[in-house]
């Protein structure tokens, strides 16, 4: 049984559905998995084995009885450890919450619950998915490269297969980045579609709660497992949740594809990820979809307009959280906060400002172009050494490579649009990277198609990491 | 026919339906109150005869031919100077602005134009409608005593019979304030309501525009003649636009009115307004109204968020505009502009987020106790000697009552909620003033409704001013 935990999520769903499997049978693979991969990877802040083995009894029960709930009953999945979860300790990768036990779930985890999926674990995050200093958690591919963060334990999990799907949490790039670099699947979906409400904020104009699995379906199923509005969440989208399966397989003839190049495709891009994602492109077209070039010169504002609000926001956060716990701090994370209380609001509300403007401007671009996705890599590097994420500067502010990583992915947190992660490529260095495919607000439904048309075409997904290979 | 100016606009509007009166008779009537009025009041800072001639023409040929647009048509109204009017010179009070022709109308000005009001001249407010000191405006009650502001001109105009009603605009209570000062009636309506598009900002979030007049009937006209959706202002609401009018009619008998005396019956008010909105409120309670006693303790946090926001917005606006003209501004202004770069964006952030817990919390009390408004009084006090408002701080930093005479007023535009002031005495000094109802949002017509009910028992509007009375 142990090429269980190699199947994707939809592929041992759909074998719950036929009685080929039990829940058991997946909880307990994917308990043997993370016995055997965790000290290598160090994916999760606490594992919940009891609880997930009770629950697994449970779904089989009732499955048995012809009562399963959906495609997600029955199956393990990962949180990560800033999503509030009753009674199981969140630590949001901080000694400041050693040992907090929150009294409620996060919106996300209890709807996920609802549906029947188990939670197996809460996967490490970078301190207050904020601090840059790396967590313990180590990449599969290469224990020498950063796993991506801030995300790092839900995209070491999934791809180490010590876990179906994993939620992250995603203000600059955090879902989108780890899933290039792990190879998998990620979705930051439009801003206000799912809740956060009960998930440690970085930035809350910015924050967003997504999957990470293995390949399209199993996201977009998880996705429809935590979507929807939430009266508990004042940024919560009063929008309907259609079935973002139902075009799985509709194929990209016709379609509107744009590509900005200029933003994109600039000289820091490596040649390998570039020829990659040409190639990505040319697929498209083959296909039958129309690919549309255009320019958004507004992308030059993004950056800047992120980390300020981040800042401020971030700070605003820890205000008081950092007057009482100021030495329970990692120092690269206090630095930042420091530093965001020193930004004054006309800067603040000068970075909202230029923010709306980008969004206008690809806004417009979607209606101009009458596009149905843009198209780029999801970053232009594959990854960075650790080294270099771990090495503060003499001054104690971090010194990071944050910026260069999260370059392709910062302007969907600030448009709010729907962004998907796509594994397109491993370097011949053995590092995988992604494509990321941006859609129209509250149209995930059409991101997964594009998506999926790709990886149909691919086994990408299939590809295991070297760490945990036949593990 | 000088009488006609004592009139109230709903009434010449009837005259004018009934054909009794021509728009042209209107307009020479406003222009000679203005001419006998204006070097005694200040109210102008600009007159705009000509064009007020040739509309009243216009509008008299459509009339004859039976094409009256509604209420509005024909009748001539002021304008704050800091609302754009496409082609006529609005300064908002500041050399910054000497001689600026916008190239466009405000909506709110075209939208009342479209209704075929005639915009008989432009009113003087404060510099921007943030600065402190005094425009030359002077009160026609007292002329040792400050007006009112931002909204002076308007504030002036109306009660000197040199206009049927005028626009004011209100981010603390510059609408309210001088309405109570003035024996006007004066509306704050919902955030969103009316579109402040065009409008020259003070803090965006708290800015609202709206109608001052001497009745009740006459304001609810002229909210309705701007009143909707407006693509152009990312604050406008998506909400339809009811007959403001329809219920005027309907009484009190079984509404509950919610009365705070905590927070707005406190030590600083003084007992002529204290006897009188007691007075206003037993005589609700006689026709038919159940008062309801309440206490709403977040009301404590209104006036530092307040403060706070529109320091931080204030100087986001003005941040470009006053290094290029430091100089022609106002050195009170100036010290305004220069403080709120140095607030930190935490405090901001601080301050929206006190906001939204008082937003919660007075929505919460109307929920709760299923309100159809609050009263208070406008103001704690009558208003304050010019003299107060005049007198810089050695350290250029200004000294002024504003805090008191707007801590009434502060909470509505904090909430977003609907607040109008409705005159209810007059002091043995001479000096009149208002109470207040705050409605819930987008329920103007109930404000209106209960706001008609005091009224139509009592004449507060035929009093006219001692300095222009027989002008």
């Amino acid at each position: 049984m142990s090429e269980l935990t190699d199947l994707s999520l939809s592929e041992v769903s759909d074998m719950l559905d036929a009685g080929t499997v039990s829940s058991l049978d997946l909880v307990e693979a994917n308990l043997r998995a993370i016995e055997k991969t965790e000290p290598l990877v160090h994916a999760y802040a606490s594992v919940l084995a009891e609880e997930a083995l009770d629950a697994a009894r449970a779904a089989d029960k009732a499955i048995a009885a012809g009562d399963r709930r959906g495609a997600l009953h029955g199956i393990p999945i990962g949180l990560k450890d800033n999503i509030y979860t009753e009674g199981s300790v969140t630590e949001s990768g901080s000694k400041v919450m050693a040992g907090f036990l929150p009294d409620y779930d996060a919106t996300c985890a209890s709807l996920l619950k609802a549906a029947g999926a188990i939670i197996i674990g809460k996967t490490h995050c970078h301190e207050f998915a904020y601090g840059v200093n790396t967590p313990p958690s180590r990449s599969p591919w290469n224990t020498e490269v950063y796993p991506g963060g801030s995300s790092i334990g839900s995209g070491v999990a999934v791809t180490s297969r010590s876990s179906y799907g994993a939620l992250g949490t995603d203000t600059g790039g955090s879902i989108r980045v780890p899933a290039s670099i792990n190879n998998l699947v990620g979705m930051k979906a439009t801003y206000g579609r799912v809740s956060i409400y009960g998930v440690v904020p970085v930035a809350w104009s910015l924050d967003h709660v997504g999957p990470m699995t293995r390949r399209v379906k199993d996201n977009a199923l998880l996705l429809a497992g935590m979507a929807g509005y939430d009266p508990e969440d004042p940024t919560s989208a009063r929008q309907p949740v259609p079935d973002f399966c139902a075009d799985l397989e509709a194929g990209v003839s016709g379609l509107r594809i744009g590509v900005e190049r200029d933003y994109f495709f600039y000289d820091g891009l490596i040649d390998e990820i570039r020829t990659s994602v040409e190639g990505v492109i040319a697929e498209y077209r083959a296909a039958g979809a129309e690919i549309v070039e255009l320019s958004i010169p507004e992308l030059e504002i993004t950056q800047d307009a992120l980390f300020t609000i981040v800042l401020c926001e971030g700070s605003s956060y820890h205000r008081k959280l950092i007057r009482e716990h100021s030495d329970k701090y990692d120092p690269a994370t206090r630095a930042l906060v420091q530093l965001g209380e020193l930004v004054p609001a006309t800067h603040y509300l000068a970075a909202q400002q230029a923010r709306r403007v980008y969004r206008d401007a690809i806004n417009r671009a979607f209606a101009d172009h009458q596009l149905d996705a843009m198209l780029w890599p999801t970053m232009p590097m594959t990854t960075a050494p650790l080294d270099a994420l771990n090495a503060p500067r003499a001054d104690g502010y971090p010194d990071t490579p944050v910026g260069s990583m999260c370059h392709h992915t910062f302007n969907a947190n600030l448009a709010g649009l729907p962004a998907l992660s796509v594994p397109c490529g491993i370097t011949e260095a053995g590092l995988p990277f992604g494509f990321q495919l941006t859609g129209r607000a509250f149209d995930e439904a059409m991101v997964y198609r594009i998506a999926n048309a790709y990886e149909r075409e691919h086994d990408w997904h299939t590809r295991a990491a070297p760490l945990v290979e036949g593990v």
